[in-house]
């Protein structure tokens, strides 16, 4: 370990990802990319709970398959997500049937599986691992905010829950880009309460890491094609934009983050999406399809975000608990194995 | 990988261990082993929230002590607990300052950590790596079933929430019993939906995970001096000796439940002990004790038990999905390093 950051020496390969989303989700630059666009986002369930377990298990399975695998032929699922409990994982691990460890990073759940699968799978413990995560707009407002028929104003520092999944399969042998190098947040606080301002809250976790990762591996932001942070929405990429600069870094030129780019802003959206299945849906559809195919994204250093509270914390009067995991993908010519 | 079992080559240690726990769970066995036996369940904190994530601060920050470092000389952070978005892990986090990953298996989360911890440090991730959980039975008593106040009777099948928290320093250089394989468990479900049985629930879960273990291993329950169960009480203790009775092993002659022997019962704990804090504080007070010691005990099969339930889930008519990760811990000779 150098620093906060992990070196993956085998170099193990997304070998396969796949992508489910909502009808709104699918309306913006995802839409052409994502496995099964829903029309319907309550997925033929009753309840919208157990609309986001299946959209879990709808990525997960169709990741196997992208790999010409079936479940029993993955060694270990690696799943977290907003429900309280993370049911929605522990319910996808019961039907898929394949050896589980729950994670739990809020929004920042996905690259914290890509980090923790790579381990697996470099270390020598596991031939491949499966990273899930996904969220719906639906079940984390009546969890986190208010009932949904209560029509509650959002105001206009508030991001919306993606509805939507994303699997990897990080294997040791196969074709994909490879997953090199990790850096593992600290939780960082800068005082933010405002449960409605999360990108605010997450920024300072963001630039912390970003800035763990460029000191730790010595390479500068232009090393990379593409920093990719979760789902700071709008005014959370603006600051943490402006953390780093501060620190003498500039990232301006190649970061995008998933939650300003997945929707089209045109209602109650406001500074963009936000939820575990944002990083998820953003990073295992359009960005893998980028990395694997000729659009000159070679390197991205993939950065989920989340905010560490819950209405408990929140309501105890406690500020807003952040991390991000970042995790370098890099597209290598050759095939492993 | 060896089915669902991994193994640990390099032999990584637990090179300190410590406990808290209340004020009931001290008038019983670990009473003369935890580091700090509570007169006070409150801690002095104004909520039982708060309370539960300074037992998590005070094991971690003893636990590092033993060892004879300081925080930052530890590489990553492992923890989750039983509260919504593992509050009291990702609080204690940012308190400590080391690079967090967190976890959720319910009531499994120690042996999570201690096999994920093993598997970083093994892996050559890391020098060290903290795993730590814990429970209160008052946050945990009104988040998952009654106001307190409401003084709910409980039915004979209950189990009582441990008050405490439990935290082990994993290393690869010096001394300490050393990990050398770990089982990760399948989500099982028999359809228990009784969610004031939880040892019935779980107890499959747990046989599942140790037959396993054996096959994969290709060992006899002989081979341990100790087969150490998480949380599954009295009733489900039996239950499990059962079920891998039925498939032809027969543990009874060396199985322990932490949950079984937790408490002197003589109130309402019925069953005996559950939470996650049931096996953190038992595995890293008392046993680590006699691991340690000169007792004879020194090949542990250590299989903490979660289940992996929410009031939602419960609420829309799901069973209780289950989990066992079990993970070997053998004392050595030599030191390491």
């Amino acid at each position: 370990m150098q620093g906060q950051t992990i070196f993956f020496e085998n170099r193990p390969r997304i070998v396969s990802a796949s992508a489910i989303a909502g009808p709104k989700e699918c309306a913006g630059v995802v839409g052409q990319y994502v496995d099964c666009a829903l029309t319907d986002d309550t997925f033929g369930e009753k309840t919208f709970e157990r609309a986001e377990r299946k959209m879990l298990l709808w990525a997960a399975e169709k990741c196997v398959e992208k790999a010409g695998l079936r479940p029993r032929g993955v060694d270990v699922f690696l799943s977290g997500d907003l429900l309280n409990q993370i049911i929605s994982a522990s319910f996808t691990a019961r039907e898929i049937g394949i050896p589980f460890l729950g994670i739990y990073g809020a929004c920042s759940t996905m690259s914290e599986g890509y980090l923790l699968g790579a381990a697996l799978v470099d270390g020598g413990f596991a031939e491949n691992a499966l990273a899930v995560t996904g969220s719906h707009f639906s079940s984390a407002e009546r969890q986190y905010r208010y009932p949904l028929e209560q029509g509650t104003t959002r105001p206009p520092q508030s991001q919306w829950t993606v509805t939507g999944a994303g699997a990897a399969l990080i294997a040791k042998d196969g074709r994909g880009p490879c997953l090199t190098s990790a850096t593992i947040g600290k939780v960082i606080d800068y005082g933010v309460s405002d449960v409605n301002n999360m990108g605010a809250a997450m920024a300072p976790a963001a630039a912390d890491t970003l800035l763990a990762h460029f000191r730790d591996t010595g390479r500068d932001p232009s090393y990379y094609d593409l920093i990719l942070t979760g789902d700071l929405g709008a005014l959370g990429s603006r600051i943490v934009k402006d953390l780093v600069w501060e620190k003498g870094t500039d990232i301006s030129a190649n970061h995008v983050d998933c939650g300003e780019i997945i929707y089209k802003v045109i209602e109650d959206e406001f500074q963009g999406g936000s939820g575990a299945g944002c990083s998820a849906v953003v990073m295992n559809s359009y960005i893998y399809d980028k990395l694997t195919g000729g659009s000159g994204i070679r390197k991205v250093l993939f950065a989920a975000t989340g905010a560490l509270l819950s209405t408990v914390s929140s309501g105890q009067g406690d500020t807003i608990p952040c991390v991000a995991h970042a995790v370098a993908i890099e597209n290598g010519e050759a095939e492993n194995g």
